[in-house]
């Protein structure tokens, strides 16, 4: 049993709102909190924590082999089968849960998810040192990403509409272009192309970018069907790489190391008993992270 | 200079005739001739041949690197800047040929082009001995398909509509299955699906049979944008691979161990001058190979 201190709002959230996945119960699957009990982990009381939200049935063979993450059986926080965490309290198994260090704050632990998610990119598909990457979307999750590719190679640039957003990469020393201002002969030329913007004109954009052989790795789960040409993909030899959680240990070294302020990226926080307010604030975007206190 | 013996009408050909690709010019890319001129390898004059079909432009990197197929300045015998087979004669560098051996008939020799491409399956995703492999699609191409797997691992199961076409793989001991007579406990566990249907329903298929983490490996360029549940390959961490050309070598060898009668799958075969009802045939299908002799 957890007390939650934060959870964040993910673009999820908002299309689980929707009904996106046909979840009833508690939304929210970023957090951190204090273990308020634990039965079966006692040395675990009163630290404080983040959680991987998957949790597996623990017997078939995905989950021997030790990764929840793609059990059938499995129940997701705050996705499925399982109450989220925009709430005072919320539960997982302990075998999930991973104490923050002390140079984290509250409000940075709650990046661990979608920092997770975004490292998650090089166990879908190998990064090279000099592979040439861009991440198409610069909200919080194409941000996330272009921050933890490059940390695997130096060639990332980060495509988005919003000045604003891309400032805050360009900040950290991360090449960033306004969609549109890629010159033409840098098309067909990236190894790797990351569309995190959610949208279909984005996926069309890294079919633009990406080079023969090279692969596009999908990070946002946009509900319904989409349009695709793939004759492309066959003529070119694409490979379409999906990617949805990453391990959380990376996550909190990487925020650890305090080389990259995830708290540029807070964008407005609001007590949970005004909800309804965070949600709409994140809904109308801007596209920063909104935080629930408790 | 090659003399034409034999052309093989493929699906891309009816798809280019309709317009796919917007080339003018000869089509065809599937034959077997005899070595005419050769100024630049006059050893190769009166070898029976079969090449290669892409033509890069010798300069580039992925030129310099020994793969032409994804040059951008290629040409394309029949497809793209280069007249084709379905002639009394074609043109193509001496490099791009391969002899065929003795034991290989005209007939058969028509089937390197397409083996390979279903070889080069290989090439873009590996596959294990212990995999789990669907192929959708019993027409000429999956059929192919198969039979290259199958080289690979005993897992193989080739799905399609048509009873006899299945037949011809089922006699060679390959596991085959009507579409619907998979049972409900198959899905979502195959390794590699490979899409050689060329229609959005075998994709839809596809998505369905293969597991979490799995491959789905598109063999066919149909034109036009496609429908697909981009969230499922998100969630379910699909790659979706894009496959073309592959390389003849293995393909010539696969053939002269006469293990796979490639001749099961000639339909039908017409003079040259009977062109046009040799194309209205393949269309009509039966879906098995219609050759053109010169």
């Amino acid at each position: 049993l957890i007390r939650v201190l934060y959870s964040g709002i993910c673009n999820t959230d908002i299309e689980i709102a929707r009904g996106y996945a046909g979840f009833a119960g508690v939304i929210g699957h970023e957090f951190v909190g204090v273990v308020e009990q634990a039965a079966s982990a006692p040395e675990m009381a009163g630290k404080r924590v983040v959680g991987e939200i998957n949790v597996g049935c623990g017997e078939c063979e995905v989950c021997r082999a030790g990764d929840e993450r793609h059990c059938f059986g499995r129940t997701v926080l705050g996705i499925k089968g399982r109450d989220g965490a925009h709430s005072e309290f919320l539960k997982l198994p302990a075998r999930n849960l991973l104490e923050v260090p002390a140079n984290v704050s509250d409000q940075e632990a709650v990046f661990v998810e979608p920092l997770a998610a975004a490292m998650g990119i090089a166990e879908r598909t190998e990064i090279a040192a000099d592979d040439k990457v861009a991440v198409i979307g610069d909200g919080k999750l194409g941000t996330l990403c272009a921050w933890a590719l490059a940390q695997i190679t130096p060639n990332v640039v980060l495509i988005g509409k919003h000045a604003s957003k891309l400032a805050i990469s360009a900040k950290r020393g991360i090449e960033t272009k306004l969609v549109g201002d890629l010159p033409k002969s840098e098309l067909r030329q990236f190894d790797v192309v990351v569309e995190a913007s959610g949208s279909e004109s984005g996926f069309a954009a890294a079919m633009d970018l990406v080079r023969p052989r090279g692969r596009i790795v999908l990070k946002s789960a946009f509900h319904g069907k989409t349009n695709w040409e793939a004759w492309r993909v066959v003529v070119d030899e694409i490979s379409v790489v999906g990617s949805r959680c990453g391990r959380f240990a990376p996550a909190i070294e990487m925020l650890a190391t305090r080389k990259w302020e995830v708290g540029d990226l807070i964008g407005d926080e609001f007590h949970l008993t005004q909800g309804i307010k965070a949600f709409e604030r994140a809904e109308k975007g801007g596209g920063l992270k909104v935080l629930l206190r408790t």
